[in-house]
């Protein structure tokens, strides 16, 4: 793990703007057996491009590791990094998701958005990936022929 | 974006009776991989056409983009303007469908309306549409055929 | 909706027993898209046919309508009439079931009754159907197949 | 304990309408100290004096025993005996109280019952009573007082 | 109770503007105990004076009458007359308190709105009253002074 | 019904040991259609057979009814006759099973249980059945396969 | 603690009926500072002294103590010798408040029951107690004045 | 209401650091009464000031109004302004508090944050001030005495 | 069971690093029908081997028996025995596996681990197997193709 | 700070045994007014001083500064060095309030321990202490006289 540079390097600088090079990788020990790894982010904050209003948002991030594995604390840098940018709600899902697509070119990945309303109306983006030539190709399909039948209760309070 | 007319305008005023031609759209940006977005509305209020009195609701709309999305402070204020507009629940539902979909011509769409309880029933109608010629025709067919296998716990209160 | 009696007629009594003919319909006006319908009844109350005793339990309707609809306040009253009715709670959802599948010939319907306990036990009976000759026969066949995987949590309390 | 007839007779039956005269109490086995002992009914039903539609709603009953305390059984038929029997929510809630009153004697009592909503509005009435002569009917008062500051959240659902 | 109009009487008709002069009254049947009514009323609406956008609140009305009690029927319609009617959060609140003391002159008032976010906060206000000349009007000032030690935990979902 | 020996009988005992014979049964009145019907036993204890020490469960049983129907006062009173009596987690949920499918020989059964910790860990075993020459065995196959994505969130507390 | 008997001692038995004399305790290390120590038992178990039939609870235990504290293991042996024996809800509460005050001689103890529902209705009997000579008596009685103001929600399910 | 300069004005600019200037007020139009207005704010965020992360909040600002109220968009503007600057958590909630008691001197304030945690541990600052020369004085004293009795549970998840 | 060492030994010493050869079986009494047992294991901790500091999880353990099961005593002592060894998340879930598999050769086993968050992300691996030759080899593919559609809300509190 | 050593400084080993002597303090920046700091600490775990098993707990600390402040990360090892260190629940809280009120000589602190069951029971302790010479010795009597009159809901799973 000797390419590791962030974790337990206590005098890292956060980054001031959208930064997808600071995202770091260590190797899959366990390339024999397909799995899912989850990180929960609910510390997410961008701004809006139009009015540079703060927006928030829970991010659910899984993964089924190919031969890479994005390290955590390399993968908090990078979502600190949208903290003064400005993107839409759509547009952080599936920038977050190609940039880890292009990171660590998994077998499967799906990234969640859950963003605070404005206005009273919540917007929630989901967008999956499943890599060509595997069996998680039409798997991604199917997760998202199947994604949500049961939204959560939201009453913005 | 120069198509958007109400996002950062402070002056439009709020539509006083049903007006879906208040629907503004702006290109998907990610026509790459489908994926879906999430509006949570729970400040929806229409009137019983035949009482007048109010009814409210939750409203869960999910659609998989096609070319066009539709903007979110559009829908608040086409959703707004059922506020003084009689209509039945199930009708409802499915003229906010019918109306995005002529909008968007979206992939896939579907809308789940939540209503508060008259006379001790509370009435939740659930439509949904796949696009002809897409796998998502399919895919609608399934989905309604999974709907709601787990309903929520009512008690009134 | 010349045919609907009940809504909006305030001098409508409450009838004293089991009463399926108080059952109302109107006609379907999305008859284009096949969705879903559910009344969520917290209200309901028979009693034990040996012992007397009352019986309370939230009962969930779900249906797909085909060219007629239940009225939901001739529902309402159709439900009280099981207020001075014994029946076992197995036969409530099933006579239920087959009093509004008379009254609609809906494409699909379930109900799901949930019961309070009687010495420490709870009973919750989940009848379905779907109409020959569609899709939804086969639809029911998997729902009932998959049904309440996840039991929800009881403790009596 | 030989004037409790209900408990272990299977063959009593329930009442058709109030029924006060069915209470039955037993004596304290503890009147050393002052203690509580409390009910929680959530199956009580009425009907409404003006439309006859039934009323639903849980029941709280918490009371410090004198002498007699009140049988649990016999309060289970006598709260069935609302059934079928028309008054408002505070009259049914205070008659309950006074009736329970009239019956032990006992040091302090309290009522607070919770209906589901009629017209998107529920009413929740409490009343409560210290018997004078004790330190119980200033403790009633500052209960009173006191009552409720953090009123449970409510959406109808 | 000869004196209420709007119970049971089906054609009457909802006012299109604030109107407190539709608020009726009956006779507390219990003036011997003090006693708590509360009435929960998770659908209030109404306009933001500057920028015409709707406001929704779940308002807390909890009292102990005195010679007159509010018909909630009446009080329903009152609140339905806020619906496009513009005024600040803090002044709903206060106004509705004033209202039913002009109308009912009870011992004590209490008034709890909690709405929905606008701009990623929300707002509650509080107000209460206790009448002049009796011991409620100290237990107002208590109830004040010991307001919400305890709010609930809001994320805005 | 008339082989009904339990409901209504208030002389019977409760067993002091496993007692499988207690189990009594009736006829399917609604043969002509499959459907589900579910206990929730929160109430159920047993002995460790190796320390004595009690264990506490939360058992679920559904089933799909053939001819006959398990009398669910029979239920109460089998499920009691494991209070002193030793067996594992795993051993009582099969048992449970076996001695409903020997009773009524059923269409399809599924048996959950859901005890409390010792020495840190809880234990929930799973068993179903689907009666062999009907559709319900390979459904039996199909749902112990999905059995249990997603865990209850527990924390001993 | 050499007079710790029970506590890593895997031979003992558990008792066959009521058994106060199980109990066993030892010193409190900090008698400079009054504080609580709370016992969460949510596996108590009982018969009802008419019926046989089986009786559940959750009883929190909570006190204050003095020279003496109560072995947790010990507590558990005795909680369990109710097992088998027959007591009304509201004695079984006394009984195990006196046991414990004649066995550690505390400066305050209560004991709250929550029983599971019978018949559709459950019992909570709460019981306390401060030691005369110091100001837990008065707090004991400002205790209970101040009990259970808000109950929590209960629907049997 | 003519010294409202950001509501409703689209052009405003979120500030860049610690701005506390940017908070305005309004008139207080119920000064007859006192009475409470909470606000809700789960969408702060500041930066560690010795490490440069981002610290997470919600922070509850209770007040009861003298003459001038805190208008909610400059609230939110203030709030912004945190943003990207350092400082530790029970430094924010002082400082909050403090410039909102210089800007409105209002009779009672309270500011209470809930940060996520660090390390595993979160830390919850609370702070209040009652105006001297009133009965708040006194009263901000009691409700510090009685702060936070039952702290939330909390699981870092 | 004569090969059970642990159960019922209070003399059995706590391991201190890794051990997976403390773990035991005993043989699966109901291998006529496949059947889950699920560990629920709230109390799980290890060491981060970079930084030395303490790691926390929920870890839910299920499977499916073939001949031999894990007894839940050594399940206990071998967790344990990860409580000074330091490994990351998901190598701990992968390992816990692997051992589980050499020890029972079950047909299904599936590890999910929800670990406490560092630096405002949580991480929270999946893995799982199915015995070569059986039908779990694809139901095993089947389940983690699906796995977790639904994540829980997280919030980091 | 210059007296800080631990904060920002990755060297730092964890400690080996309990190690009071860790903890570090700085100086309280609000001296002007009592606020209260609450500390919510959900990974605690210690070993049985008997058994050697490993306990677990969520601890909640919560005081008001005088002169000094404990440092968070400083508490956050102190805590860790219960790991492998024996002690009574009791003890544990006493210990830990004592420490810091050595350590910090604070106005106020209170110390709640809820741990996980054992044998069914799970012990819960509470200390306080108010600094003599101000008016929060009193305080702290009183508020232990209140403590915990709503224990939380307990069910070991
Ligand atoms: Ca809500
Ligand atoms: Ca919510
Ligand atoms: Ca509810
Ligand atoms: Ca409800
Ligand atoms: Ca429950
Ligand atoms: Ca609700
Ligand atoms: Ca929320
Ligand atoms: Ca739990
Ligand atoms: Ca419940
Ligand atoms: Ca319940
Ligand atoms: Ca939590
Ligand atoms: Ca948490
Ligand atoms: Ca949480
Ligand atoms: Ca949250
Ligand atoms: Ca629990
Ligand atoms: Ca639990």
């Amino acid at each position: 793990m000797s390419n590791l540079t962030l974790l337990g390097d206590q005098s890292v600088r956060y980054p001031t703007d959208y930064c997808p090079e600071i995202l770091e990788t260590f190797d899959n020990k366990h390339p024999g057996n397909d799995y899912f790894v989850k990180f929960n982010c609910p510390e997410f904050t961008s701004l809006c491009p139009i009015t540079g209003q703060p927006d928030f948002a829970t991010i659910y991030i899984s993964y089924v590791p190919n031969i890479k594995m994005v390290e955590s604390k390399s993968l908090k840098l990078y979502l600190f990094s949208f903290r003064n940018h400005g993107d839409y709600h759509e547009d952080c899902i599936n920038i977050i998701m190609k940039d880890l697509i292009k990171l660590m070119d998994p077998k499967y990945i799906e990234v969640w958005g859950k963003f605070t309303p404005r206005g009273g109306i919540s917007i929630d983006p989901y967008a999956n990936y499943g890599k060509a030539g595997t069996n998680w190709q039409q798997i991604a399909m199917n997760r998202l022929a199947n994604h949500d039948l049961y939204p959560e209760k939201i009453d913005n309070r």
